[in-house]
């Protein structure tokens, strides 16, 4: 006797995404050929959020978009809401995609009585519901560590650099680093632009001067060069454009800025395209709003990359070889 | 032989408070005769928030309040790395302290696919260190169960029937509550008001009429009467202010309207100001700022009860207590 | 070189059922082309209790369904340790089913000192290891965010009413909620009956009389109406008896009292048969013994709604478009 | 300039009782100076179970004691409830005590498909919000590890064997364990006798009888001894009487029954009495109604044990040293 | 319109192995038809270890397979190590594979302020990622109940007293346990010996001699007959071959010994070589390197138990029905 | 009536040490004006470990010291089976303190299917009972996030620097790094050294050689100064030995290496005897054994900082303090 009913087991993919930026979620799905699933969501009154899914989502695989970009803390609570709201519709599995992940800056205390708030970030997304997480250029490697599963980390620089290589890699190529911190990086970019040279700017306090003021001193050589100012994010862009402006100073030939992730704070923008860049090459991980574009920026699309990771996910495929030659 | 050190164990409460009404954190800690712990709390270009207390706090008995107003995810976010900071800090036991806890309201699935964003609140403060959880007037006294502690439930219920009652204890009264879910609340109301007749609000759609029109049918005898029309918060006024037209309408000779939570969005004070009601009362668990503010508002202050509701806390006293005679 | 096997998933429901009621857990399976899985449940000479499957369950999508009756700690307690030789038998998915969920109204603390049994419940069947819960009309929907997963609230008001339309439509309905807190559910059955009017009882402590005398005033219109009395259930009856009177006091032409949960503790039975009740409508949640039958009792059948429910979740169907038309 | 008040620390021991055996409960009470906590516990109509504590627990070190006792799951149940109560009322730390722990035989699967209840009732009462257990002869030594905290593992035999040693010890004495599997508790028996000799009794299937029989092989020399034959429970008390007969039947001059448990269920009592015991010693860790007892019944009292124990876990003292000498 | 992608889902059995035992697991993966995952394994200077495995290994049914052999910390480390990393590449299900327990003597506090390292080590396993456990008789069943999730224990038995039978079935036998704590198993070896009778050494300290000298008293009938002395392990030999002398000592014809697990510390290998027993009957949970060998060990196979056991596992068979009958 | 007794709370610091490196231990515990609490530590045959302290714990506020040394699996699990039994014994608060943190290097995926050690290793302490981490210098600042509590995170650098400066200061100083990750470090150290500059090693793969063949590359001015190569760590050595060599290449006058932690697997010790570095300084935080030691290298004292950070702990100081002048 058989007590039981068998049925083979389907799984469905399903791509959700919030308000903060829909049209990188929208260049996903297509890229992934299926659509975003409808999704109510809206702002009460008192700026508290509703959320809701139009179509069932039972025992789908859920892949849920949003770029934690201004105004960050409402974007970041929509998607743990959305999180929570597929938890508790009974979908299978639950990936929270971050092209940009919110507060990855404040991955350590720096000073004692400081939050961590990467690490708070990746439990309250545990807590929600999340299962993994995916995400584009973390700000530190080490953040991977910091939710308790398994981490898509997904890597725009080839992006770059390939389109650096392109359009500037018959020039003398010199691989900066805006400061100390971010040398690692360079060194990555180094090895993919053929060995060029790398630079890095310290930044000094200027003891002849009054308290806030610090010299950018370039270490390493950069005269004749075309330099390429590289880091992961560009923020209010006041860090880049000096980094920019000493490097000029040392008599580089050029600068050419590239980063993953376009925040573009006030006043970045006017910063950018004021400043002696000759380029500034970004992803779209976050929205680049009309007002925040200006001639000499070339934003790059991440959604072939998201749409690739997603599909190896969702086919149990690798994600590591597409980052492997 | 004797390994190891003695000490006498001395507790240490410290008040603490996020930006979101710091001048009811501040009569608070006033009243408990002490003040708020000096706490630098600020926005990074791109929206994201940096916390640091600037004394030691390891060891402390931490009670950590914020109004939940809006912008609300900025001001959740906010308390939910104040207590993240904490736990790193060594604090040693930390209350989460809302005057108003935000997203009471989704406390369950009307329909699927909703999320309960009220128990992933309690969760998430959970996550990030609370060990206990003290609130005002909560939408469903259920909220108590989603968190996984402690919860002190205050009511400012007794502020403001001592007010009604010294006011207008001596007309004929009747109770009304707004619509049908809140009876219990104003049932409340009647004990504490002698036994005051009760009435509520039935919406009704009116078939007659298009869609979107709903008729407000009174249940209950309100003609000649006082009403004090309660709830437990006023969001934009519509509710609230069509109730004291119906009543009106059934012949009540003048209706005041009594609620603990001003949330006051727009356009809830032009509303209540223009209303047919005599007089608005609240209490301050949410900040009302000089525009929200009208000539027939009266605000309450809420400090002297959450101050000794801390203190009992602190001093294992009861919190009960404070609410049987 | 391929490393690894292959195999095409499958997924196999099976329904478990404990000793509190097991007629019902067979019509549902019954309902699902299906049977019960052969398990050993025994108690020991102390009481303690024996389970033991039959057949292999590993990889199991299992159901397992127990009302909670009477004595009602020793099912739970049952249902509980099915859970648990389920989840070391590597059931893959678990699903708790309680038609009638045990200890629903102890959903908050009234007082100081009391439980939230309803939530300790939820987190002892989650600690046992259940993946979901699935529950007939909740007390309050809130009990919905006390289990930290997936709830699968179902509504058996659809099947009363109707059977009351289908009955008694034609006469002048008026809904009757037995006390102020459960109007809510009263509103719903007047917008499923063409808009009946409502109607509630307030208890008010009746000043002339003794400490323990409580008067019955009915709030709302219900003079030569036939009343439909309706509650989520019935426990010993005392409450919605007593309604029933205030109402013919008040005029009604007559009473019919419906409700999902016949929970019938002594002396419900004859109470309810010597009422005033015409008829008297419930489900079989809970088991209707012989002893507690009466004429004018009519049980319904939940079973078609459980196994609808389960087929949907099993097939990763929608158990929300159940209830929307 | 100081923020915060500071208090010394004070810690405040409380001893709570179900409604399983308050005799016990009160004895410990007494034992320790001070009373039970004024608890209200009821049953309501259908069986769910009510608590309240009649004074405030806030920060108290509560120790929790009810003996699971039949009907067993009510118990438990109710066991588990308080310590929700006293979780959610603020009780600085909880110790759940369990003089007989329910369920200690369910310890591991020997067959599969079974549940492992007694893990499950330690996860339980953690998930209740116990921070500590404290026991008395546990079934298996194992279940320590259940529980994940700390465990105080009382044992009852020194009281059992300073009895038996008084009043036999002058005879010649042989430690006997009724099955294979307690051996090892004889064995601690005779270290504590003088090194009495041991000896166990071999269940054999007896292969010329019918299906059920089953033959008590004496393995050891008992002939002309006095028998002490020991155990850690008494339940139906069918295993330990065969025994007493094997014994008997071997030549032993006399068989005294010593246990710490006496679970009692029927026909216990009355085969005991019947039996060709001597004597048959037990504590009162499970409560001995006047049904139960009989001429040659002992009961010790095991309240100055726990007494004890709950004194030096208050003060930090030493439980372990109560059992070494 | 449809949003979402399907797939049929598959599921893809993959078996690891750590570096304790490579040869066994080598074997079982051939019984399965399948090859172990290339993995890379190494120690750095310091004697970190370095994990990572060679193929996608995303949405796999992991099996990983390490004895707990000495280094012991260090295999154990490894084992958690790759659990950990499996987690972290997006295995589905990860079944930690234990032919030998490691630390699973340590299962109890036997005296105050001792860990219980077993149930530590389940934790661990627990946290690194596993989600099932399958071990080879484990110490005491109870360690089951150790692991928060589903264990298979299987047990070695039938392949010993299969070759027992086969090879000494003739003879009288009688099963020995070399200590009271063990006599379970001797049980469960007569019971498939056709009833053979038993026997126990119970050690007591010698009263006559110094302090550390003990006495083997043998307790029931040796004499003239095949002992078969039975353990589930055998570390460094010393009490087994001193139970066999003792046996020898009573009259017993010849010993044979049998134990599931060969730890061999030294100098096991010498001692069982000089040992008066016949023949060393053991099986290959644990390596056994050439040193450990000697003239009368045999060694059974284990591969094909674990190879069968993965199969049931992964096809969601019954794991149980592999020890009925 | 009062029920309840009362005590005034005390607490009770003591330090413990396992076998790693009790020199070290027990100079924290000189400092503290205290001993290590006695305790049994002891390996068995099978190299399983036992732990079990032979004073009462019971309530203490506990201090465990293990500095992660070769062999670092073993000593990772003595201090893990600690922490255990630390909480199995009723210690009221237990700070793990690793001098040097085991596998912080593994603290990323730096590339797929590998293992996140570092972040493993916290949630084993954590899952063992460990509430707090003290740590000296951590790889990266990032796995303070790694750990759910509170981190005190010492910094032995003031003590490193204030040496140097004392010996060096009025020479030209360079501080370098040996590799680009770790420049962050160099810049605290240059700012500790009233701004001396940086210079740091650029690795890059030498196409003219041979595959394995790596070129290090001076980035920075170090022609005529004293270099001071500063890093967290040194293993081997070969990547501080090859900077130093490179840096005398440039035409450094002299070069000094500074490193918090001496791991010196082999050949590190021959490798820096023999080097072209001056001096090499280290702290104790592991220990350095005789054969370890050489004519040039300078340990100074870990103890002091340890003893202080221990000391402000217990009393609810300020860790931070200690790192702000």
């Amino acid at each position: 006797m058989t007590t039981g009913m068998k049925r083979t087991t389907e799984k469905n993919l399903m791509v959700f995404s919030g308000r903060a930026h829909p049209e990188l979620a929208e260049a996903v799905a297509a890229d992934l050929g299926t659509q975003l699933v409808p999704t109510e969501l809206r702002d009460f009154a008192n700026t508290e959020m509703y959320v809701r899914f139009e179509e069932s989502v039972r025992g789908c695989d859920a892949f849920v978009i949003q770029s934690h970009t201004a105004p960050i803390n409402k974007w970041i609570m929509e998607h743990l809401i959305m999180v929570d709201a597929l938890k508790r519709a009974s979908a299978k599995r639950i990936t929270v995609v971050t092209p940009f992940y919110g507060y990855a800056r404040q991955d350590k205390k720096s000073r004692g009585r400081e939050p961590i708030s990467a690490r708070l970030m990746a439990d309250m997304f545990k807590t929600a519901g999340a299962d993994r997480l995916m995400a584009v250029d973390l700000h530190t490697d080490q953040i991977q560590g910091f939710f308790d599963g398994p981490v898509d980390h997904l890597q725009a620089m080839p992006i770059l650099t390939d389109y650096v290589s392109r359009k500037y890699g018959h020039e003398d190529l010199t691989v900066v680093s805006p400061d100390a911190g971010r040398i690692k990086v360079a060194e990555a970019w180094s090895k993919r632009l053929d060995g060029a040279p790398l630079a890095f700017i310290h930044k000094t306090r200027d003891v002849t001067q009054s308290n806030q003021s610090v010299a950018n001193r370039v270490i390493g050589h950069v005269e004749g060069r075309t330099c390429i100012l590289v880091d992961d994010m560009i923020d209010s862009g006041g860090t880049i454009v000096h980094a920019a402006d000493a490097l000029m100073a040392e008599g580089a030939s050029s600068v050419v800025i590239a980063a993953t992730h376009a925040i573009f704070s006030d006043p970045a923008a006017t910063r950018l395209r004021d400043s002696v860049a000759r380029e500034v090459i970004v992803t779209d991980t976050l929205p680049i709003t009309a007002d925040k574009g200006f001639e000499k920026l070339t934003p790059l699309s991440i959604a072939p990359l998201l749409g690739k990771a997603i599909r190896e996910v969702f086919e149990d495929g690798s994600v590591t070889s597409m980052f492997t030659p």
